[in-house]
């Protein structure tokens, strides 16, 4: 039994804790890394610290290793330590001299900075992409789904009317609104560390601009002592977005596992969504909604891991920074894997007709009845009151029969008005610039 | 010895249980009920459920009531159970059926969502116009300091020359950065709630728009279903704000507390900000910066606090929320008043000059001697491996001139720049819209 | 609209901010620090610190302030900034420099310290009675409803026959398991730091092992800086304590919460445990329950609100510490409240009869039909399909008789075996030492 | 760029999804749950549920089992869902029918929970074996370096003399404290569920009390709803004790952290566990101190993780608590880790002699200069605003003579009395029953 038990030999020991799992991580990191050094090679070309030709031999090594990434064959062997070592030991293979440079005027401080800044950035994008393809499915539901009552609950009892329509289309708002979070984590994202050096700049004459514009970014991280500060801040403002919308996917998901119960049932999940049990041969378990509540919740405790790994720190980097990437892109993967179960299984919910019909549902048209009695002259303390007893002493019949008119109620539940919400999103944020081009 | 021990007797205990602190905390509801109110009775009259007479009388009521606020004279008696009972009770007591008739059209629930996101709206805009300022403050601060270096720290270790006009403006631009989480929550309070009843709509005629334009709203929240879901997530929303800008105080005030050590001893405080012990006559201890930090963790712990309240509940509205006000309300006073503190404390610290010259960073400058050996032909590698023997073996003199040329470095610290960026903050974005005009 | 706004004064604001709630939280620690004061008294005048008279008087005096703390009347005026001033003043007052000299070889440090373990430990044992009053208290609940079968879930998917009696007693059971944190706070608490002063000791001829005798603790802190440490650590361990039986508290009253429904209708409520809607008459909200749900909820985040305030920092006092009686104190009370209302509301929960019988709850029974076949000589997995196939075309009927013998099953639910549980803890944990005595 | 993307067909999706990483993490429960399925067998057998020789049929595959596990050859392999799968397929293959017979009076719940509690009380037992190791390096180091003082840090400022005597055997002591945490986890730990089946028990005739004896369990899990409600504490539970101790060791390798800075400079580390700087040739960073710390603030994190995964969840088992594993095995296995590594670097941390002696130390000795006043008979106040004055002015010259005679402070720092703690724990505490045995 010594599975977590281990003895160990010296110095292996050591540089075994201290690379961690680096290698795996810095998957990740590998296309943004080889973005970045392009920026840095043409910048030290453009200031005179590397040849032309030794630019131009690097940007071919780089394109080199791109390549690679996007043919999914790019590897960080076992004498690696991590990506950076990879990419510098391959240009230098090739190139000699020209390979070490593409070092100089950087540390590892700030280029770790800036390819974390990258693939922030990156993410945020194709996070909020799905996240308005999520809002779009669910409109859609909405739409179809418009005319199918269900009690609406409060205190986690049936209250009121409610409509599949409201229900699907508050999940659409809210998926937008969460997209709030996605852009302030895109924007915290989208500064230029590099050039920052170990936190404190350097002498070289680098130009902080172009490469600011090279990438992509939006403005350059001005103060190197604030660009270093950007490790952990990029993660946690991320790690707020992401919780942000977990909450909602959890919301979202325990609504369904409740909904799909025998007491309520009001939607079922297609057999192959669901699983059995050993010993009870009429169970049909949600367990892939009950799975999404849990990861989302999980990933609600990710601010929380992110701020108690560099809360007390005072400015200046710390080592315990590497551990954020364990940290973090484990949770950014898992929530992108949700979105795509979410809009893979949503569409598949079945959503039963005629819930609302059942007796056990007729108090919740009691206010129906008072706004009955009103319309009849009854003031509303007394109507109030008039159906009350009824309901106590069983002489209550539900008014079925309403209409509503305002916008976001059963009867106009403003689909329209969240599609164009959708649009809105799409045309202005930052988030979306890049896949409009 | 019962200072926590009580016995109790029936109803009045399940009340008091259930009531908790809601009248202190909805002190700071009044004033945006009021308007709120205000709002609702004017769409009232307009799709005609109340008479224009009752709509002078509630506006007029309503006025009165916001000129007790204005003047510090509002007051919600031990008698009612919240600031909602209380403003029906005034304008009942003054225009009897007229004053019932505000509730027309309205449930609790959304009263009380409407009054918070209001209240939360405003708070957004005024805090982020203290950020700016203590942003400026810090850019004043790097402007005078410009020219006092310190050594930087990597691993809590003496690195390489920083400046105070580096680390002042670093902590400038985060502030700016902090904004970003602010706009957020400011883009996600600014949805209006008012009219979704207890979560589901009602058949009243009502008029969102109207109100929406007249509390000056951004949007409606559509679906009655999601406006109910704002429960929580405006709540979560600032929350994150919150604890995002309480890391860069927390940071900065570490910092300082570093510094201001007999070890470091790179700042010192005036006297009156400091404490000293009952039995160490020599202690000046900072304890102003030691509570920023420890309320800045505090604060850091808010998103968890309001999570945990909100998770895994279904859609729809839970008694739970209620604790919601008094997790959020503390902790919003709690970090203005960390602002203020600062803005107060922060132009009266007092930056050492010459800190860098003790023989004991001396390594300090190794960066340098090797530019210095570079410059003078030695390739990289060998010039850091001869300067490093130099240190091991005592014979390393520094090379304490040098001069930085790129944008965020000592010698060109860029505040120019980060002061665009506050202008920038002050011009386009939604949080300081208001204060322009 | 200033109710957040404050400007301010120079020496106040920073006096006012560091004092914080000091004063109002010192009243919890002002009878612990009365009992501390009487044993440092005494052991001074053993090692000859002071003369037997001064003894006598401080003895005398501290006499009276606790006579007036246990008469309900002991205040901390604004003048003084905490407890400790106030009782200092008191003796010096009274006896001149003999009130002084209390404070010799003792530091401020020490002095809160020991303050804070004597209060938390006297806290966990008063709880504990609690605790065990719960246990006893679902005990009966479990012997009275033991033939009320309602369905058991999984998924929340009725699953199988259940019983109140093992729902109650399985609370009763995890009420004493939560006790094994509590047991280790204590042992935490039970530490004596008096004599440690700021953290060092000091060279005068104290007795430390007297002090520890006289104020009960089971073992001196020995090593001074290891006393010091004990800050933090008791209230983190406290914060376990009371977060894991928080947990167990809202799992019952989320139960609860959903028993109450229209869906599953297990228990009622007395009409005056639940509350009522503003427009719907037919509610009856189980608002209690909710938050005690809520309430259980906030307790679970407040290990990490004492982590984050404690993190990284090194060993040593830090003025960060006084902020853990605001975090600390206000929940213990919340808990102490929480369990008080249980043990009110408990036992007038009424459990419903036969619900099980509905006929939505046939398939529960399943596992019973299995076993019928398997009696009869069907192999498990063909019995498994042919009740699950009748269960899919509709032709299934329940076999709704059977009879379980194991320990912890429906028909035999261990109620004794549970019971003498909680006489072994109350026979053998240090918690309930005093209360046999 | 697809690392993250993937687009996905049907149930395939959801099966990988629902599966999660289950077959890695269920390698740490093979070996318990063989050993609860022999109980199990042996009890099947005992009551007559399967006859002697599909008992010794088991028994002997399940023993096969265990020594391909100790000759850690033990496999689960792709096709199999988990472990129990895995082991229910090999008794089958082997003995036919009588493998089947293995899963008869138990359901999946109670088998993984059966295995996890086994899993986590012998972990809880190896732990504390770790923990007490690690005091007793701690209190040799202190033995070694009584005579080594250091200033002593209140608010960060260097205050009064102390010894890494006191400092390191503060740590022994803390260390042992943090026993007090794992107790109560091995306690709820210590409680049998088999045969509780999903939750709500059977109507077989099992023998719970001879599996509880069997495999060596403290105590019965009675009430079947209870004995399901264990999953989730248990591993709370376990988080809090890891969670306490990982604040213990943060908070020493934050010590060595700055006490290794060329401003404290206290300590040094061997060359061979500094990591140096690609571009700064003079720095030797504490990464190993840096890394614990980092390791220890996740750990600090994981409560919370394992709260907000099973809180607002009614009781009965749901899917989510299958991510349990995910959230509690790898921490688990980092906390022992970590344990190890200091175990490994403590001893060969060197510390420096003399640095008390730096004239910038001079002020923490003003307590002894007031010591020797009042001796002199001055009385307190005088002596301190005297020595005060004296600090100011700069004519104070220390008084560096002392001595200190209590228990726990410099002088007599109370080592043997920590080495006793140590041996009451051991011969005393349910953790190490076993180790002794």
């Amino acid at each position: 039994m010594k599975i977590w038990e281990k003895g160990f030999s010296v110095n292996e020991t050591i540089e075994k804790f201290t690379v961690g799992q680096d290698r795996e991580l810095d998957m990740h990191l590998a296309y943004f890394d080889m973005l970045a050094s392009k920026a840095q090679a043409n910048m030290l070309a453009k200031v005179g610290l590397i040849s032309p030709v030794e630019q131009k031999q690097l940007i071919t090594g780089l394109d080199e290793l791109l390549a690679q990434v996007e043919a999914g064959v790019f590897e960080i062997e076992p004498d690696f330590e991590d990506v950076h070592s990879k990419i510098e030991y391959y240009l230098t293979e090739k190139f000699g001299d020209a390979g070490k440079k593409i070092h100089t005027a950087r540390s590892r401080n700030d280029q770790v900075l800036t390819a974390i800044q990258l693939f922030i950035k990156d993410y945020t994008e194709r996070i909020s992409a799905k996240m308005l393809a999520l809002a779009e499915v669910l409109l859609q539901k909405a739409e179809k789904h418009q005319g199918d009552l269900l009690p609406g609950y409060t205190h986690f009892q049936a209250a009121m009317p409610s409509s599949f329509g409201l229900w699907f289309s508050a999940y659409a708002e809210h998926a937008l609104l969460d997209l709030s979070l996605f852009e302030a984590a895109h924007r915290v994202a989208d500064q230029n560390p590099l050039g920052s050096g170990a936190g404190f700049g350097s002498s070289f004459p680098i130009d902080r601009e172009m490469t600011t514009r090279e990438m992509g970014f939006g403005s350059v991280a001005v103060s190197a002592v604030g660009a270093q500060m950007l490790r952990g801040k990029t993660e946690k403002t991320l790690a707020f977005a992401i919780a942000g919308a977990a909450g909602t996917l959890g919301k979202l998901a325990y609504d369904l596992v409740l909904y799909n119960s025998q007491d309520l049932g009001f939607v079922t999940l297609p057999k192959e969504f669901t699983t059995g049990s050993s010993i009870m041969p009429h169970k049909k378990n949600p367990d892939v909604f009950e799975l999404v509540r849990a990861h989302a919740n999980r990933l609600q405790a990710l601010p929380n891991d992110i701020i108690l790994a560099t809360s007390n720190l005072p400015s200046g980097y710390h080592r315990d920074f590497q551990l954020l990437k364990e940290l973090l892109f484990g949770p950014m993967m898992e929530f992108a894997n949700l979105l795509d179960i979410l809009l893979f299984a949503l569409p598949e919910i079945k959503v039963k007709s005629g819930v609302i019909e059942q007796a056990k549902y007729d108090p919740i048209f009691s206010v129906e009845n008072i706004n009955q009695l009103i319309i009849a002259g009854v003031p509303f303390r007394d109507a109030y009151q008039q159906v009350g007893r009824a309901v106590e002493d069983g002489s209550y019949v539900p008014h079925r029969e309403f209409h509503t008119t305002h916008l976001g109620s059963i009867h106009n539940p403003g689909l329209a008005e969240i599609a164009a919400k959708v649009r809105r999103w799409k045309e202005s944020s930052p988030l979306f610039k890049k896949l409009e081009a």
